[in-house]
């Protein structure tokens, strides 16, 4: 997430109550989490396994609950909670502010496009040229629909990450990581029915120019669709994955968190991805192996009877 | 499903043209199946396999297609088919009413919660303080919405039971069990977009304070999440199934009905749960099992081929 | 896809800048795909494989890429490009025009159904007689619904069919078949919330008189559902598939396209449909199998570390 113009470091100190260190006459242009950081940005970590990670990484300044070394020109902003610092910054820069009509004033529909009845349409979504949007279709605030883009009824664009921070001793365990980020769709998508796209955390969603999906398909935050794939009805894709062009993942297919599956790579129906997949080839299984090998598992099952009874002779 | 006021069994028998045996004085507070029936309910039953769980459960009046004994103090309703007796009662005392309104008169928002554009409220839905309802959510009668809690757009909370008396010498074989129950969502839980949430038959389907289920979840009716909970996306639970405190289940697990799920137990990706599972463990696979041994399973596959081999040596 | 009345050939070929061979004089009542054309139809084929098939199908009229021989009485319209053609066609007959309003004018609503807030109802859907369909439901142009029918909230019917035509030297691979099918929605049919059911891409989807599903289904465009059919939650179904008769597809199964699963079978939940299955019999398994033979199996894999023991020794 940008901020609207760059922030005095010293005001996001005062607002979080931070301790400053390094670099204090220096400007924020955002804040955003470690894999999708920029420089200028800000950046938070509270468990010390990931410190080394988010001090060298492109994150300018650092939320942090630790004193400890960074490198020249950057920042430290200590406090006891990083995670709450976070979601404060977010709610004073992005607070929640949602359109309570049908199509925000901010909204804008480009020319050649239809909107049918009872689409929702937030705060500065915008949607290109010649696109159809069918009726019951909900675009949430800030999500950016390409040229020629296909959405069915029902389906959902910029729904908040399942993303929590975990703390047992509190009576509610999990608390929500606020999403800030977006989601884009790239010209000549196609979306089925009753779909949902979250939007990413502090980043983007994306599917990338010509892909389509069918009805059901589930896509996580932060997930990056490239061009021209297929995704068939009730796919699930989790949260933080890379889905290079010309994949096609076949119905019910079940992809987990922060992988990547190559380019042109071919997964059969019901199986599930739990690690990356390298390109070009087909896939089957939960978890899902070569498809061939999968194949060759069901025959060799299939004899183990015949090896008990050579086996008995 | 309790009646507004007690009714006279006399009523009651008189509306459904049964004999009444036993105390006939006595007044019922409402009509519950078995395993959710309260003293001075009513209950029903048609199978002689189930006469004698019906007659010694709580339930204090029975609709029955035979006579038999019966504990002193309870009464037997006699009718040649309980079950459209039981669809009689309902239909009297809690009759199909829907708000033609987008937000009905008797619905009732706390302080603090945002309904957004295109959320249907039904006849006596409640919804608690500082919610946030997305839009296009339907929130159907008599659902109970607890404090903090989110639901995203394209949820559906209280669409009714999948629940049917079958005979297949009818033309249409399936005559649906009218759904008179409802459903609680406790404090704190957020629930993703287009879940959906079946009420109960008779009873409530419950979703524990907490608990967080991400997009394209099924929760069938009469079942009782506990507290705390994840449910990552497109997972399945289908009726009157327990789900513990501080359950997690990953994207695509598929969970079968009236079955208990213990406290913590982890069920990864894509499996699916036919029985019971013991609390605090991993699971995996369809069906599931214990997740190591399933892994384990996946190796003495792959040996087979050498197992083979040394035999044919 | 009939047209509203015949047209002459002459027309079409001139639509489509044709070159016209065979029966010339004749009109053309409407335009099909290959497995649902009739006589008096056109069709159309651009790959050669498919070419007699084709021109020896039910179509009187071969939109085609190659002069080629043909039955008496037929004729051909050669194209370069038979499926721009086809688009074409479909466009100038069937052209693109949603209904603005929340329920077209053209819509008609049977006796005693409720149609609740919020319901889309496009171009010439009928509603029979004693439906109730809940808030948020969408039903696109053309779809008929039969009486007796329930459908819940969220629900889309009529989407359009993941159909593409693909060329991967175009920038955006896949091209969209229109859509000019229906949905048939026959008597005593009750369909659970955020189900989707795609339209035929020229024919007919249809889901058989007293076939109840749960919530989160997906039926594909062109599948033929039976009668008395119960399909439990998140379950899915591809394209031009035939269900008989009082098959039970149990949780999350999946069926693949073009194949048929025969009268009174049943699917145990989380199965995956490869291909066809006779009737009367239960499955299970990712392909699905015989139940019993796949629960042997899970047997002999458990047995296979004993017979490694029993080798080695």
């Amino acid at each position: 997430m940008k901020f609207k113009q760059p922030v005095p470091l010293t005001e996001i100190a005062s607002l979080i109550n931070a301790k400053l260190v390094g670099n204090n006459a220096a400007s924020a242009t955002g804040i955003n989490e470690i894999h999708v950081v920029e420089e200028g940005d800000l950046a938070f970590v509270d468990h010390p396994k990931y410190y080394e990670k988010c001090i060298h990484s492109l994150a300018s300044f650092i939320i942090i609950n630790k004193e400890t070394d960074f490198p020249q020109g950057k920042a430290l902003l200590i406090v006891d909670e990083p995670f709450e610092a976070y979601l404060k910054i977010v709610n004073e820069f992005m607070p929640f502010n949602p359109s309570m009509q049908m199509q925000a004033v901010s909204a804008k529909v480009g020319a050649g496009s239809v909107v049918m009845p009872n689409v929702y349409l937030g705060n500065n979504v915008i949607v290109g040229k010649n696109c159809i949007i069918y009726p019951n279709v909900t675009i949430l605030d800030n999500c950016t629909i390409g040229d020629d883009v296909m959405i069915q009824s029902g389906t959902v664009i910029g729904s908040d990450a399942f993303y929590y921070n975990k703390k047992a001793d509190r009576d509610i365990h999990y608390k929500k990581m606020t999403s800030c980020g977006t989601v884009i769709i790239e010209n000549g998508v196609e979306i089925g029915a009753n779909c949902t796209i979250d939007r990413g955390v502090t980043g983007e969603t994306r599917i990338g120019a010509g892909t389509k999906m069918d009805n059901l398909v589930q896509i996580g935050h932060d997930t990056i669709v490239g061009k021209n794939c297929l995704f068939a009805s009730q796919v699930g894709i989790a949260g933080a994955t890379k889905i290079e062009d010309e994949v096609i993942l076949w119905g019910q297919v079940g992809v987990s968190k922060t992988l990547t599956i190559g380019k042109g790579a071919i997964v059969n129906a019901q199986s599930g991805v739990p690690a990356s997949l390298g390109g070009g080839k087909v896939y089957f299984g939960s978890p899902a192996i070569d498809a061939k090998a999968k194949m060759k598992e069901f025959v060799w099952i299939n004899r183990i009877p015949e090896i008990w009874e050579k086996l008995k002779k």
